[in-house]
């Protein structure tokens, strides 16, 4: 197995003040082609640190991938580091400066003070151009191990991994293919489905790996096949696939990795139907799980976010004396919004939610947690009570979860 | 200087097939308290590499925060390889078991099968209760270091780390004592801030440190004083914070870490005042920024996503003509739906959003991040258009946090 490790330096990370995309992307392109990542560190921009990691790296696996510490300014000492640690200098690069010339040339501008710095690479570096930026990619092989430097700007790490790293890679290492199969569920805790399937899962060979992926309200499987051709390991995957996808066929909404509101967009996309909801205690959120997917506004039509009492009565029409009877979380309540926002907006399915989405609000008879949620469709209106925890943002989400749960068996 | 290191477990944020964002968020909790993350590393489910860098972490930190691989399922090891690193048992442990029994119980369910498991713990712990989940945390004193074990769900590693990490790491270093102000804007980028503002960072003590953390439409500063006694240190803080403000006070929204929805929710609450949203491109998740906010009832009406025309005509009585003349992307359709909405649900003001959001839907007139957004008040219309780029999360977003500042500065 060919292993990788890819480190992260600069001390804006590992201070927690911006977000690394970077080593996840690095990661999955690296699966991708069978390159198994081992490890991913940060460190902060100190040479000692990074000398440390460089030979602790250096030990364990086959191919260093490090983004960051490559900007102009003096904070930025990733090559330097690098000189030390493969204790060689640092020289103008013929080639790189050309292109740095080009690059700022482009910009109408010219190449000054710091920024010629940017043509120098450690002597022993193979120079990898980078398009979209000053800083260049450099690989390196010492000692059988390949290491690569990128900056850590996304876009540039990305488009140096996509022309320069990978098809190095792939042509450097002659590795064992992996396939993954995706099987996303939702409606079942991650171990009751586990005990669910444990007979299947204890019977597969040891090159194929089950692994569970819960998420809030939804669990992900993925199940892993590693051999040496792909179209044998992505036979026996999707054959152990077939095998349990009987036993759990009730809660199976995906066999990509998609969530739950782009699958429900793609069956109303693919059977024309259109859809309305009429909220309350998702106040919106249900909308915007819809409306986030590209492309939505072929099926999703619209909706009313019906907070106050008021806005049930005038805009949707919910009838005062439901209201006064039955309270705002209710079956009756809910019947009504899903029946009139389905009517109102002239679609095929109307969903609604009323409930005590929390910290207050609750009562002895409606705890917090109290959501009634309900679909309209051209013949029928269904309801469910759902009875959910103390968390405001956890109880919108679970909601949302399920009531596109609801219209999915519902369109099954 | 207290050093820690932040471990992932889990083969699926090594694969790259979900985002760690746990890792970032406690390393600026720990920030914040004056513990420095030294090192982030990730591995996968695999116990003889997690033995490995437990060892190294114990080597070179004084805190090492584990997060993951806490399930119930077989791919979750790090309990079982916690004990063979301390070289001790598990054990089931009684109050961990009351509590999972507790909340089986009040999800109307029993706890089965593999659950059981989540009330066993090595021996040598310190039960951490979760409230948000039945995999407890852990917290270990071994040869001086301190190791804490926490479930990868996030919102569960959050409430451990409020509820019962933080308070403990606090009081068993008894380090400086840290005091921070925090200045939230928006409408301003990082670097035109920074130039505002460099004569007074540079003539800050050493003591008082500014940091700038970005994110997506808003800049937070946080002033950080670090001394002996706290009353000296806050009052040194907020003497420098009344310096600079006058340089910024058209951007700063807030002195608390608040985002922009709750300070203009406290501004309406405070007025008695109320809102009401017409959306098409944000399609709900305004509304839902709104309604995120516990106790928003009191201030936020409700609201119409407008998605398709023919809501905005029906629902919202846009004119078909404005429609045919203007089309739907214009100051035009926006300010009617603004206008309309906050008189169909009668509230102080109304604000409305349409706009391209990408990625398709462009055309060379008006582009994708083409928007308009408008605030109508009891006596006028404000209208602004928007040029975004060509992402579409991104554009729903920023126009969000725009129409929130338009109401912000003409609240003011």
């Amino acid at each position: 197995m060919i292993k990788a490790e890819i480190i992260t330096i600069g001390d804006e990370i590992l201070y927690g003040q911006i977000t690394d995309t970077n080593t996840q992307w690095i990661s999955a392109a690296l699966d991708k082609i069978g390159i198994k990542t081992f490890r991913k560190s940060s460190v902060g921009d100190q040479a000692q640190v990074i000398l440390d990691i460089l030979a602790e790296a250096s030990q364990r696996v086959d191919i260093v991938l490090i983004t960051g510490g490559l900007g102009p300014t003096k904070d930025d000492i990733t090559k330097k580091t690098l000189c030390d640690f493969f204790g060689i200098q640092l020289i103008t690069h013929a080639q790189a400066l050309a292109d740095l010339h080009a690059f700022f040339r482009k910009r109408g501008r010219e190449v000054t003070g710091l920024n010629f710095g940017q043509a120098e690479l450690p002597s022993n570096a193979l120079y990898l151009p980078n398009k979209l930026g000053t800083a260049p990619g450099m690989w390196f092989e010492v000692n059988g191990v390949i290491y690569v430097s990128m900056p850590g700007v996304p876009y540039e790490m990305k488009g140096l991994m996509q022309d320069e790293v990978l098809p190095r890679l792939q042509s450097h290492f002659s590795t064992a293919v992996y396939f993954h199969q995706i099987v996303r569920t939702v409606g079942i805790g991650e171990s009751i489905l586990a005990e669910k399937i444990v007979d299947w899962e204890e019977a597969l060979p040891p090159h194929l790996k089950l692994a569970y992926l819960p998420s809030m309200g939804s669990v992900k499987l993925r199940l892993t096949g590693v051999g040496q051709s792909l179209s044998a390991i992505e036979a026996e995957v999707k054959a152990a696939i077939d095998l349990v996808l009987p036993q759990i066929s009730d809660y199976v909404y995906a066999l990509e990795d998609i969530e739950l509101d782009k699958a429900i967009g793609n069956m109303l996309q693919a059977r024309k139907q259109t859809i309305a909801v009429a909220e309350s205690c998702t106040g919106g959120y249900l909308a915007h799980q819809f409306t986030k997917n590209p492309g939505s506004s072929a099926y999703f039509y619209g909706g009313v976010v019906a907070y106050d009492n008021s806005v049930k009565i005038q805009v949707l029409g919910v009838k005062p004396e439901t209201l006064a009877t039955f309270g705002a979380v209710s079956e009756q309540t809910v019947s009504e919004m899903a029946l009139n926002v389905r009517q109102l907006l002239g679609t095929t399915y109307g969903l609604a939610t009323s409930g005590i989405a929390g910290p207050d609000g609750g009562t002895p008879e409606k705890p917090v947690g109290t959501i009634w949620i309900a679909l309209a469709t051209p013949t029928e209106v269904f309801t469910q009570k759902l009875q959910l925890g103390g968390f405001r943002e956890q109880n919108i989400h679970l909601t949302s979860i399920n009531i596109l749960n609801l219209l999915r068996k519902k369109m099954a």
